[in-house]
């Protein structure tokens, strides 16, 4: 953990100091994206200390061979990967014949990185005196444009200090890259082609394998002292890597400006990616840096005019929430049913492929109420267009007929993991894929999505579940063997409360659903049957099997089991465990962590948090009584429900203290890993804990909810919540709750359990 | 399987006809090795067609970097690896001017391959017509020497066929070898030197960190026609590789015949491994192939001597249990304490490290009865020098106070195996090395192994199972949570019967050891419990945890069930499974395996077998009857277990079933993989299953005793038993069994129930 480091401030994420121990970790906080692509904020110049280069592209990546060191049957052959990028921000300089290196300079003084979110925009700043006694100052600012999506700006400021000092620049584009996470070694991009123009660059590679192609550009303005200066020539040190030089010599305590547009055009999105890639670097420069620069603030004002949380009173959990809304903006705007949420978005490869039940799970009810229903319904039209996978993925395990299990781990719908435990047994994952359908339904009213996809993604789910579970004569009921729950501190249990629970409400679900397409859509519901093939007993068996399911439950405790098998566990609770033994993921071999009675994250109660409804808050509270006690929130998403839960308890310190944990678990490096990359997905869950933790929203029988609550540290906090098309504003204080609706209708919504009737533009106080 | 090719013969393996798609199979079956070396049937020649090189060095190993997908808390970071060492046998040659590769001739004749496994060599024979036209004949005798056992010896004849013929010959050494199943693609041996005699060459290597250093030498006599002929010189093609040149011309119909000494002085045996190369060199040169092959034929008599199973009526039964005999006399004499029992082996390198609990499970009842009991003494010794690594590997899994948890794989003691449901939880090899003392001294009566050096390995391992185990409160009793039992199909299963049984065996066999030891060896007591600080409860403690034991039992079947939770599984017998779906292990997915009721081998059965005489003969057969029918016997350590319950439940055609195939396992190559090696350790269960099985041989306060059954398809069978001192010879026939003894002393014996007297050198009929 490393509580002070990063400032506070309400809108920007501010480091102050040169420490290199600490770059690869702010590499992965001041990361920038735009949803299209994203990279850490690795520096323009070379830099000779450690740093994790990464660029990423949404939507393009490499089938790795999957490396073990025992193969299992079922192991996908290839392991989908974020794919490191071609490097486009890369501007090299000498100063007097010295190349600049940061980690050579003889002095470093006043650095500063500032992420400012509101504007959208990363800046760096220093004063650096290199070996040869030249003393420059920089200031860079880099921004990728969420207007043109494809270019990133760069505009970088060296003014001389020390005299007049000759500079030569190298702005260049590198296809060499390679990923940290290489399981071979191998390279992933070949490249094609390049192509010069007096002062800009273009490289076009293509992916190994799956043969994406890219053209990667660097367009390269400079000025000295405000004066434009030419290109010298164009450098080229291989076929990979070219750049644009210029020489000058900047006098004293004047600035020479280097403005770069780049960034890649793929052919997911165009035929000639090069022609396209001249067409936005004309488009960018006729705009200019300035111009950009303000549309870029514009647009992120748009989106925070939305998605902003306003927390009065703790500028802290203000900073925490708006960099988690911030991050989750950057890595996903859903526009396209191509992509999905990374668990690193833009900040790091870690985990491989894209799309976790995280997306399901966590981000959907972002998505869902800070955008138009179109982005949620995107995100569940890629697991749609993904069903033919997730049948191949359940074939490969032996299952048939239609049956469905969508991937762990995926980038393009198979199946992009290889630990057994996870891959073939964490199969809960399927659940999250139907209920963010309901969910979705539940929250936005719009049915048409089931009739038109849904239906058969349900139906080849409710398949699997029937395939997997089997009757054990000995319990005289259906039981699901062999699985690993949310809580991955426990492999091949039997009977997981949760997986059996989200299996039943699965099947159940699917049979209304198909009941309901029936009758009420008999056209789709015709060309479903006819195309899943759809058996006149399947309905009755998933009622059969869903209505005797067998759940773990104890009389002394009163609870649900998390698995057969939990109460034989030495029941000691995590507070008196030493904190010299924690996290017990690094501490702890793995069979002393499954022995243990310890939880990584909501398991039973994630099952409590998908169907509060189904439970009193009574029973949620005996479960929550019972299970946090053994849960050490290792997962980043763990912290994010535990405290909703908390909230609805009435457990006010304790929904606080999750709250923070959840916001700023990147910012405040909780788990000593950001420089692998931010965790994007649970950031979701963060906006989760307050609108619908300390909010108390729910969305009931077509109508919002709300139980408002407040924790004591904070003076008052505001969200806002696109409901139906109709926005509307809650802001929370102590003793009182505002509600402001945009538009010209009312809105009725139910708080404390008392219908309230909000009119437009009034500010009703309840 | 492939069940006619190797030619039925009761003392050798034949081949017959020249296949390249089993040219890898057959260097497996037709290895050599004489306990301190040996390697594949690999050609002397070069050969460009699908070979597998492998030549290995008793005890040498190399610690790869463990490989795998997901690192787990408590993986070791090496992994002990079997090493392929320099190859001495390589003999190239050309033919007027063409170099001759088998795979290159235009037609190959009568090839023929033998392993003459009663005088113990290897020969390979053939005619062959080169692109070139010229037509040889060949013969080449290979043996590793019993009595000198760093030489081996080639007799490599070359006749002219074609008229005379001009031949060129290198017979080489080669340091520069590789591991099959490298991780890392790493290289394994440095070269640090060479020397050059006329006629022998001597590369001198070490093996990267382990730096076991070897001299690998060739010593090579030509003679031509009878006429010896002087080497023309010494090629040098790289550091690695020198050989001695020889040139000559073969007149039609006459023989060059190649003699070669070769092999390996290591550091373990020799302070100046090329001086010691010398040295054998000279030896063997003095005896000559002549003599060095009669005293390999005197040696294997001897070996034969003692552990020759003769059966009548059934040459392939013959054929496979002298196989399995020959390979574990090839394997492991028992001479060094500090080798044991690798499970391919020198016949292939997978698996990794030498030492698995088929060792005490298996190999040693077979070495006890045909070997010195000192050979079983080394065997347990060699664990008992592990001890301080098996309490290191304990604690890197969070034991302490002296807990020994043995490796599942090992070189060294310390753990080489990366599978986290393996690695750490199959902790029942535990069981076993504590079973093996047991076994040594109920054999042979020797005590004092035990308070010499059994007693630390017992307690070790009673602290280990004390600590594993844990209270349920729900159970009322000790638990062993997340283990993985011999039957592999499971992993992470709670209360497997058979690791519960033999922890609970363990804990009261150390108590009992330990208060015998206080009372009657008060000085080792006194030296042991000072240097392993044995406290004054533990005993008690063990005692505790060992009484209250909890055992998942069946009311319904009446039988104790392999795991919690075994009944709801789906209970489909394996003669209801389609053949199409066999081996599951090949043609399900993992976690489809671990669902079914299937087990690998042997498991509550095991337990059964090792402590037999705990249950009835009515519960064994209630037991074999309800698991039995759920084996899939893919394990090669499954069918002997069940040959000889079958047996002693008079289910005769199973038992003889069983052994068919345990004994034939690799020459028929049921598996389809003998291509990777033999499975040497299971080959101590064949003759287990002969002579515990059909025999049936127990020791029972301190005596012998028989219930001799025969299979209809044989007419007689017969084997040897070392017991205490005393060689006992038995024959069984239809409705008779013969007893001889050696020596002066009678045998009491017990058959079928009734005391027999043995008087020496009379036949006794019973």
């Amino acid at each position: 953990m490393n509580q002070d480091y990063i400032k506070p401030d309400g809108w920007s994420i501010i480091e102050e100091g040169f420490d290199q121990e600490r770059v690869k970790s702010s590499e992965s906080l001041f990361s920038i994206g735009n949803g299209a692509m994203g990279q850490r904020a690795n520096f323009e110049e070379s830099y000779s200390g450690e740093t994790f280069q990464g660029s990423y592209i949404a939507g393009i990546y490499y089938p790795d061979k999957t490396k073990v060191g025992w193969w299992k049957n079922g192991y996908p052959e290839y392991f989908a990967k974020v794919l490191n990028a071609p490097n486009w921000i890369g501007i090299d300089f000498s100063v007097n014949g010295e190349s600049f290196d940061l980690a050579k300079c003889t002095a470093v003084a006043d650095f500063k990185r500032e992420l400012n979110m509101k504007a959208g925009w990363y800046r760096r700043s220093f004063t650096a005196t290199l070996a040869n006694q030249s003393q420059i100052a920089v200031e860079v600012t880099r921004f990728l444009s969420l207007e043109l999506d494809e270019v990133g700006v760069i505009q970088y400021n060296i003014t001389a200090l020390s005299g007049a000092l000759s500079l030569k620049i190298n702005s260049y584009v590198d296809a060499a890259v390679h990923n940290e996470d290489a399981n071979w070694e191998e390279r992933f991009w070949e490249t094609l082609s390049s192509t010069k123009a007096t002062d800009a660059v273009y490289v076009t590679a293509r992916t190994f394998k799956t043969h994406f192609e890219a053209t990667t550009f660097g367009a390269t303005n400079v000025s000295n002292n405000g004066t434009a200066i030419a290109a010298k020539e164009i450098s080229q040190e291989s076929a990979d890597k070219l750049g644009v030089v210029f020489e000058t010599t900047v006098a004293q305590n004047t600035t020479l400006s280097i403005t770069k547009f780049g960034g890649y055009t793929v052919s997911m999105n165009h035929e000639n990616t090069v022609a396209a890639a001249q067409k936005v670097v004309e488009q960018a420069r006729a705009l200019g840096y300035g111009k950009l620069l303000q549309m870029q603030a514009e647009a992120w004002s748009k989106i925070w005019e939305m998605s902003d949380i306003t927390i009065e009173g703790d500028v802290k959990a203000q900073q925490g929430i708006r960099f988690n809304i911030f991050q989750l903006n950057q890595t996903y705007l859903g526009k396209d049913s191509r992509l999905n949420i990374g668990p690193k978005g833009f900040t790091g490869e870690k985990y491989g492929g894209s799309t976790y039940w995280d997306t399901e799970a966590y981000c959907i009810p972002f998505y869902m109420a800070t955008k138009d229903q179109e982005v949620a319904r995107n995100l569940l039209t890629y697991r749609y267009n993904q069903l033919d996978r997730a049948i191949e993925n359940a074939g490969k395990l032996g299952f048939n007929n239609g049956a469905a299990l969508y991937p762990m781990v995926t980038m393009n719908g198979e199946e992009c993991h290889n630990e057994w435990e996870i891959t073939f047994e964490e199969i809960h994952r399927n659940g999250a894929i139907a209920f963010a359908i309901y969910n979705y339904y539940r929250y936005t009213g719009d049915y048409s999505y089931i009739p038109e996809k849904g239906l058969e993604v349900l139906i080849g789910i409710a398949r699997f579940w029937k395939q997997r579970a089997n009757f054990s004569t000995d319990k005289n009921k259906y039981v699901i063997l062999g699985v690993t729950g949310p809580n991955e501190y426990e492999n091949n249990v039997n009977n997981n409360w949760y997986t059996n629970y989200i299996a039943k409400w699965c099947m159940e679900y699917a049979a209304e659903q198909t009941e309901r397409v029936a009758k009420e859509y008999p056209a789709d519901y015709s060309r479903i049957v006819a195309k899943v093939k759809l058996g006149s007993q399947e309905i009755s068996e998933w009622r059969e099997v869903g209505t005797n399911m067998y759940f773990p439950y104890s009389e002394t405790y009163g609870v649900y089991l998390q698995q057969d098998g939990f109460l034989d566990k030495e029941l000691v609770k995590v507070d008196k465990l030493d904190r010299s033994q924690r996290p017990i993921n690094q501490k702890w071999s793995w069979d002393r962590i499954l022995r243990s009675p310890y939880i990584k994250q909501a398991d039973v109660l994630q099952g409590f948090y998908f169907f509060e409804d189904h439970f009193t808050t009574e029973e949620l509270e005996k479960h929550f009584d019972f299970y946090e006690p053994f849960t050490v929130h290792e997962s980043s998403l763990s912290p994010c429900v535990h405290s909703i839960q908390a909230a609805v308890l009435g457990k006010m310190e304790m929904a606080y203290t999750f709250y923070l944990r959840t916001s700023r678990l990147d910012l405040d490096d909780y788990n000593k890993e950001v420089e692998e990359g931010c965790h994007i997905t649970s950031m979701a869950g963060t906006w989760m804990s307050i609108v619908e933790g300390f909010g108390g929203m729910r969305v009931k029988d077509n109508q919002l909810h709300f139980t408002p609550r407040i924790p004591k540290e904070w003076e008052g906090y505001s969200f806002k919540i696109n409901f139906r098309h109709q926005i509307l504003k809650v802001t929370v204080k102590h003793g009182e709750t505002q509600f402001m609706v945009d538009g010209d209708k009312p809105l009725h919504v139910i708080v404390n359990g008392k219908a309230v009737e909000v009119i437009p533009n009034s500010l009703i106080a309840v």
